[in-house]
């Protein structure tokens, strides 16, 4: 290991890029997380290695290579903890050995030179005259920025994603401000159904800087998370308009700045950032269906996104149209009231129950035993950050396979229920489809058993109409409704950008999320990174920001890193920048 | 180490009393908090750990001793961390030995068996109907806690004190109300003078369950901590009534049951808790001197503690009564704001510079430094509770000698401005001071310079009179005043039960704080720990809860524990109970 990086140094020294890659692998993969590339790309063997070498290694000017801690043997393969510096910045990363070289190399900027994150001292011990406080820094910064100020990033989307992007930033110094259509901070969350809790445990959940209580509940109840995350803008002091919505964005590729049309609580405001970041969700736009008949029925018709929860449905019917995560949750919650429910499954569906995907899916990494073998939130994201997305699914298979075994009953049961479950194109489960299509999957915390026993009704089928007081599937079956709740998920991130910028530009920087995979709603060829997320686009000075609470504590330290670096103007020459196959 | 336990043990095992104190040296000290005694007590020599033993061996029922960790050796002294179990709980402890036994003992209740703290599900992952949601149930909570449902304990006073415990009461099920007075929890901190940043730094200053962010401030401004507060109240489920002052109190000894008297926001109302814990701060009452002619003066006076802040006051000439910490801090915000500043020093005042004070006062425990040494906050807290109190001094007057080394040019200064400097009656410094007594310092952030420089004046002497227009000191000095600061410190907090209970309980309970040291304002008899905190007092279930951040955090848990079994039901018989030797 230590030889390896050793002779890695050497030849990156001397700028050999034949004998840098002749290290690695034929089968291997770097994945630099913005170290190397100013991008969030993966080069596979050694042509690809030295592809990005050839490109950047003359300006990134790395050095100083490590081994940080002991490295550890499994079967064939070495594995250990790096840290190197390059020209500007310091890094951390992780590399897999196997007998013919580097099998994966991870390499992730963590901090920029000059620019190190710290705890500042909080006040001079030295009295003058006109001293301000911070809170008198605090409010003056509130009054002008926006107006007599502008922020250097503007981040429309105030939801987790939002706000650690702009806790990063703030905490990097660089002029930020969060927009949010709510409230205030955290009703992102509060709106939703009233029994929602997270579906992932507490240890995958961290924000940046201030990680959960240890008396935190492993599944947090929406509320108490809406609540975590208004106190964790405050305390992080994050620039954040609530009751703000983005009405129209447009940049001006001379001076390189965006003008932001902002209604703030009723007043228009006009903001101009040299940077503009989506943090909108991942889900992105609502899908509504469109249906013969829906102007004709007279009950009430709601999309996931806007259903305003059980409460008014009591003995009511109720369909809804879709069987992913939103479907049950909803469709558990009615009946929960007392609603008479029905579910209408279009396509088979993936579906694991929570404890299992806990214990077997996540519990080497995120959990309190994970925590106890030394596996702390970054080591984890870290680990997880180095199995590159090509070859992830054949470590996602077996734990499936697992699952499939553990709930064996829960499996017949629902199948003889009729209902039609998947694991995947390929076997690889809950994961891969979350980062292939962000669909087609249930996180069972009860409600699928309700569909196992029959408690909430099953059909089969495509809707054809709808009539007055029903909606009619194809093969004529009518189901009588008062509401009818389409959980039929979301477009593509994209979408914002048609509607805030323009059609040409979302069609430009194209569709948002997904590998590339070649598998059912995540069409090829193959990208080798999630598209667009975190990472410069086709649209200069616009990014993209999002994901789980996992994704959004990670990755938003790489795109503060990004943007900090233009911040500073520190050059960032883009290694491999995004292609686009796919407009949404 | 580990023969001495295990010798002990046994000893114990086999009721043995005087063989078990036969372990401790001549001069030894078992520190005891709530495992054997349910009360803070320390005794001393074989005597009396003997005296312990005999009281509570029985009952408690020690065993289970282990070491925790590896021990280490520095001199003639060997100590380790130590664990054991006694009947209801779990305990951690510290011992040292030297040549002819156990120097220190510390043994401290950690858990009680069968209520273990831990971190909740969050969810049921079962659906059924009519289940309700956290927030409804944290609602249903807000309405009837205090009228339908009665709090086991009520809590007077919600700044960091009363929030530390209500958090842990929360976490260990006891029903508890905090109340306070103020707008919002964390205006105990916004309403001080806006200059003001915590004194110590942040890593002795983290509140139970959620310590501050690795980005937080050295020293936190005091509407930073204002907002931690709030938020802290908030995440950690306290149950608290702001705008809510206490009007009066009695105990009914035949169902040992309190009436508190409650003015909530304009509506009286009276809740019946077992408990009454006094958190109304360590500093108690304010002191207000009476000189003749206060009431013909026809400037403003202000107590410090009421004193609004700076900005009124620019070019307007202010006297400044005292020289303690509000004195100074005032002082310095006043000049700051262009006011003409005298500080009337009555008598001598100890001065440390916040940073010495950090370096060598905190910096083996609480710093930076220390958590790279694997000194955690828990760590520091049990190391510095280790120490007993009767022999501390010696322990800190080298590094008060140390700091007068260190900052030899100031102190020269200041003598030299006219200054009276004193290092406690036996040179023992700041923290001696504050456990003593509470008064009769200044952690210099920065008004210290300004009265060795002569911007702030300084004069020396006794207020005789006011007059209309002057504070007149017995000497016949006269100072011309705009506004008069008596920052003349505060009365013991058994001054809060008077005024809310009645003077015979306050009389009988006795004066709060201090250890009967002996030196100037801590009368003896020697009392071995702070009287009346934390701990049973003569008045059946009432209790004292204050202090530091430091202490709020630590002594929050065995007040907590000692709530909880009696909650519980838990037999509690205490040995020891304090004695009351003064009545303020």
């Amino acid at each position: 290991m230590e030889a390896w990086l050793a002779e890695f140094e050497t030849a990156l020294r001397d700028r050999d890029v034949e004998r840098a890659a002749a290290l690695f692998g034929v089968e291997s993969f770097w994945r630099d997380l913005v170290a190397f590339s100013w991008n969030i790309t993966t080069v596979e063997g050694r042509a690809g290695v030295a592809d990005l070498l050839r490109a950047r290694l003359d300006d990134a000017d790395p050095g100083k290579f490590e081994v940080d801690g002991e490295p550890t043997e499994a079967g064939d393969v070495t594995e250990a903890w790096i840290r190197f510096e390059t020209r500007v910045g310091r890094g951390a990363g992780h590399l897999r050995l196997k007998d013919d070289g580097a099998w994966t190399l991870l390499t992730s900027l963590r901090e920029l030179k000059g620019f190190e994150e710290g705890r500042p001292q909080g006040v001079e011990h030295e009295l003058e005259p006109g001293r301000t406080s911070w809170l008198e820094r605090r409010r003056t910064e509130e009054q002008t920025l926006g107006y007599a100020e502008q922020p250097y990033v503007v981040v429309i989307g105030g939801g987790q994603g939002g706000i650690a992007l702009g806790a990063r930033l703030r905490q990097l110094g660089v002029p930020a401000l969060v927009l949010d259509r709510h409230d205030r901070p955290g009703d992102q969350w509060r709106k939703r159904y009233k029994s929602l809790c997270l579906h992932d445990p507490v240890w995958y959940d961290h924000l940046p800087y201030l990680p959960f209580p240890k008396n935190w509940p492993v599944f947090a109840p929406k509320d108490k998370i809406g609540d975590w995350l208004e106190m964790y803008t405050r305390v992080m002091e994050v620039p954040y308009w609530s009751r703000s919505e983005v009405r129209s964005a447009s940049f001006d590729a001379d001076t390189k700045t965006w003008s932001v049309i902002v209604d703030r609580d009723g007043e228009s405001v006009e903001l101009r950032p040299k940077q503009l970041v989506f943090a909108t969700g991942m889900s992105g736009k609502a899908n509504w269906p469109t249906f013969p008949g829906q102007d004709v029925f007279r009950g009430e018709q709601h999309h996931s996104s806007g259903h305003p929860g059980p409460e008014a449905y009591r003995g009511k019917k109720v369909v809804v149209v879709g069987s992913n995560n939103s479907a049950f949750d909803i469709c558990g919650a009615l009946w929960e009231h007392g609603a008479d429910v029905t579910m209408v499954q279009r396509s088979s569906t993936h579906i694991v129950k929570s404890a299992s995907l806990m214990d077997i899916g996540l519990g080497d990494l995120y959990s309190e035993r994970a925590v106890e073998a030394g596996v702390t939130t970054d080591k984890a994201d870290m680990i997880f950050a180095s199995l590159p997305y090509r070859i992830m699914h054949e470590f996602q298979i077996p734990l499936y396979e697992q699952m499939a075994e553990r709930d064996r009953d829960f499996y017949a049961r629902l199948e003889k229920a009729g209902f039609r479950h998947d694991w995947g194109d390929d076997g690889s489960g809950l994961f891969m489809k979350y980062l292939r299509r962000g669909s087609g999957y249930y996180i069972d915390v009860g409600a699928a058993e309700l569909v196992a026993d029959g408690r909430i009704k099953l059909v089969q089928g495509q809707v054809d109409h709808l009539t007055e007081t029903a909606v009619v599937l194809q093969d004529g079956t009518t189901l009588d409704a008062d509401l009818v709740v389409y959980a039929t998920g979301y477009g593509s991130m994209n979408g914002w950008v048609a509607d805030l910028i323009d059609q040409e530009t979302a069609d430009r920087v194209g569709k948002v999320w997904g590998l590339g995979s070649g598998t059912t709603k995540d069409p090829g060829p193959w990208e080798g990174e999630q598209r667009n997320m975190w990472k410069p686009t086709q649209q200069e000075n616009l990014w993209f920001h999002g994901g789980n609470l996992h994704q959004s504590r990670h990755y938003s330290l790489y795109l503060a890193l990004q943007l900090k670096a233009r911040y500073e103007g520190i050059p960032t020459p883009v290694y491999g920048l995004q292609e686009v196959h796919h407009t949404q």
